[in-house]
């Protein structure tokens, strides 16, 4: 794709290929996929794996406090750090691609580069960060978010797992209670880059190689408890029910609507109800459901909150229902880096990529990054959009178009001066 | 109410309220109500209690082969018996009145007649029929439906019950394994007349005193399962859902829609639904509602049947669901007596008890017995229209109009012949 132009370096395509399926068994499982949970066995064997191949390459291996993992290659200059990764932990079933093609290519893009003998002037780092899906310890982007401060270390080491032990007892097990406290901070670094795939169907359905990541959506979860009465369904005529679970269908297809009626970006689920007593004859006189909202912009979810909230009180209002309100979750929606988008977009132009901008619904690392240094994130596409399963997939060439892209995003920055990067 | 009329027996308030209480000490329940499954010891002693006050009565007590106690006194004329009761089985948490009330009320017009000396042309029998609850042993109305040959006795017998004994040995157990023969057919009575409480809120909200009950509603029952396809709540855009949640909302609120424009008596609830794998950020791929249906109007009952099944094709075709139906029950509505109807109607004028034509939505022993003689219920108020619960009430002041109403009626048929009460 970049035959003509010959400052436009290649990845080995076969070489990530077998990285990935490499990392892919440690943890495998037997009907495909892998199970390699934070800080378990799994988990060492896989950092131990990465970790000699970032050696390998003549990287230098640093690791904090909470196990992040950061390998660096020097630039030719005393510049600031271009940091580009993702994660290796996975949930209990999961596919071989979610956070791993983002440490795979980015250690690809410095294999490539290395062989090439390609000198960038920015120091390069190849980051991975610990417990990013935060299946066995919540809450999910802990490495991330303690490099970025945004979550205390000690809170993050005292956390419980789902099976009784601490992050701090996991870590000290597994021998990654790392003391490196020379690590760059967030705000110091020329700039962070996440290649990832989408997790969603868009970019399968559109038939497009790139996603550029605008940014993370905000998140607003709530659960909600219609209280009604319990009756007879076949003596209580319609007019005189106090029906919890009627009402709790009325606001399902409400937010539906409500989603499709502001647009595109808003998302509105209800994943969760319960009934009770849940008997075909009995009205419900109770209803427990969540609603996970998510939009990109900020405005317009706090609306998508407000009208849902609205119709809530007067429908419960109107069928003599009490209501109780719990919030899950809340977060603002982060925005990448628009210069840096900007000239991603031009580099997946120039390589002739398809492509679209695309915001990311699911949580990643770059986004604890994003209030700190230019950051930016690449997605490729998930087939069919499946994801957290076994049978995620992305194929070779689909992977390599990603890295090359990342490729020539850091050639592209190592090369310029850090005042280019800021918007 | 009836001083101005020498004719008009009037029974004993007292009298019945107290034996109301007395039964409702058999298997009560600490914090009141009753619990009192059918064939259990509780049930023994409630049987034995009743049959006790039966004797002393004078009355013949026979049990048929199903543990049905009927208990007769004889008319001055060879003529065909009038059967009034109901049954004193209960569900695990009980009212005191729910079916006692018949069966007592029946005993006190027995009662009133003897103490007056009052003879009436045909015999009367106090009948109180097994398993009028199917709480234990399904289907309900177990004994009626046998004496009346819509169920087989050897199937009744043989049924397992939730605690894994038969009816059979339960009924030998309790000594209530009648060997009654004699039994008059179903198709021989000269009316089958039913008191029981409503179970539903129409009488206490509109403040009146009896209820005639024209018939007993149609029952559809049905389960429908969605299958979707289980996404990510964050990644996937509203228009590539396969959201079976969504869709058995959408058919909730169509039902309830469909009952309300099809009209009053048309009822729908769904009151049972459980979503998979019901997680707030995945977009559930497995919905399981059941619908119940009722209707005294059979037309209707199975226009609201196909409305339904239509939509959920439409909107399953839409969403891109596939969809299982199973039919969990379903029952034509029955029609009571016309003329019976019409003459308690007249009798609770002259009684000058408020009244009003009710279907009713429960299930009743009188609808055993409709196609086969002339029957009829009559209804009294529960407050608040509870049921099925410790606190279902009916005042001491109700319960008399029911039971006075019930004597008039008795009193009505008995000196008349046969033929008037046929259609």
């Amino acid at each position: 794709m970049a035959e003509s132009n010959s400052k436009q370096r290649i990845i080995n395509s076969e070489r990530l290929t077998k990285k990935l399926r490499q990392l892919g068994q440690v943890g495998g499982l037997e009907a495909g996929g892998v199970s390699r949970l934070a800080l378990t066995d799994a988990d060492k064997q896989g950092r131990d794996l990465v970790i000699s191949w970032m050696k390998n390459l003549g990287m230098v291996v640093s690791i904090d406090a909470i196990g992040n993992v950061v390998a660096t290659i020097e630039g030719e200059q005393d510049l600031p750090l271009i940091m580009i990764g993702s994660h290796i932990d996975s949930v209990s079933t999961a596919g071989i691609y979610d956070g791993n093609l983002g440490v795979l290519a980015a250690l690809e893009v410095v294999e490539t580069l290395v062989e090439s003998k390609t000198k960038l002037q920015h120091p390069l780092a190849v980051a991975f960060f610990t417990n990013e899906e935060g299946a066995r310890f919540a809450p999910d982007m802990m490495g991330s978010a303690v490099y970025t401060q945004a979550l205390g270390l000690e809170q993050a080491l005292n956390t419980l797992g789902i099976d009784g032990k601490t992050v701090a007892e996991e870590l000290q097990r597994i021998g990654y209670n790392g003391s490196d406290k020379k690590l760059p901070a967030a705000n110091s670094l020329a700039a962070f880059l996440e290649l990832h795939v989408e997790q969603g169907p868009v970019l399968d359905r559109k038939d497009l190689d790139i996603g550029i990541v605008e940014g993370v959506q905000g998140i607003s979860w709530s659960e909600f408890t219609f209280h009604g009465t319990s009756n007879h369904a076949g003596t209580t005529p319609m007019q005189y029910r106090n029906d919890a679970g009627l009402v709790a269908a009325k606001v399902i297809v409400f937010a539906n609507q409500l989603a499709q009626r502001i647009g595109n970006q808003q998302l509105a689920t209800v994943g969760s109800l319960s009934f009770k007593p849940n008997l075909v004859n009995v009205i419900p006189n109770y209803a427990c459901f969540t609603i996970d909202l998510r939009n990109s912009n900020e405005n317009l979810l706090v609306q998508a909150e407000n009208e849902l909230l609205d119709y809530i009180k007067i429908e419960a209002k109107a069928h003599g229902l009490s209501v109780e309100q719990r919030q899950l979750a809340r977060f603002q929606p982060v925005q990448f880096n628009q210069k840096l988008l900007a000239s991603i977009e031009a580099l997946a132009q120039q390589q002739k990529l398809s492509h679209t901008r695309i915001f990311s619904g699911a949580g990643h690392d770059a986004q604890m990054f994003a209030p700190h240094c230019p950051t930016a994130m690449i997605f490729v596409p998930s087939d069919k959009g499946i994801s957290h399963n076994i049978n995620e997939y992305t194929s070779p060439e689909q992977c390599a178009n990603g890295a090359n892209l990342l490729l020539n995003t850091v050639l592209n920055l190592a090369c310029k001066e850090r005042s280019h990067l800021h918007v």
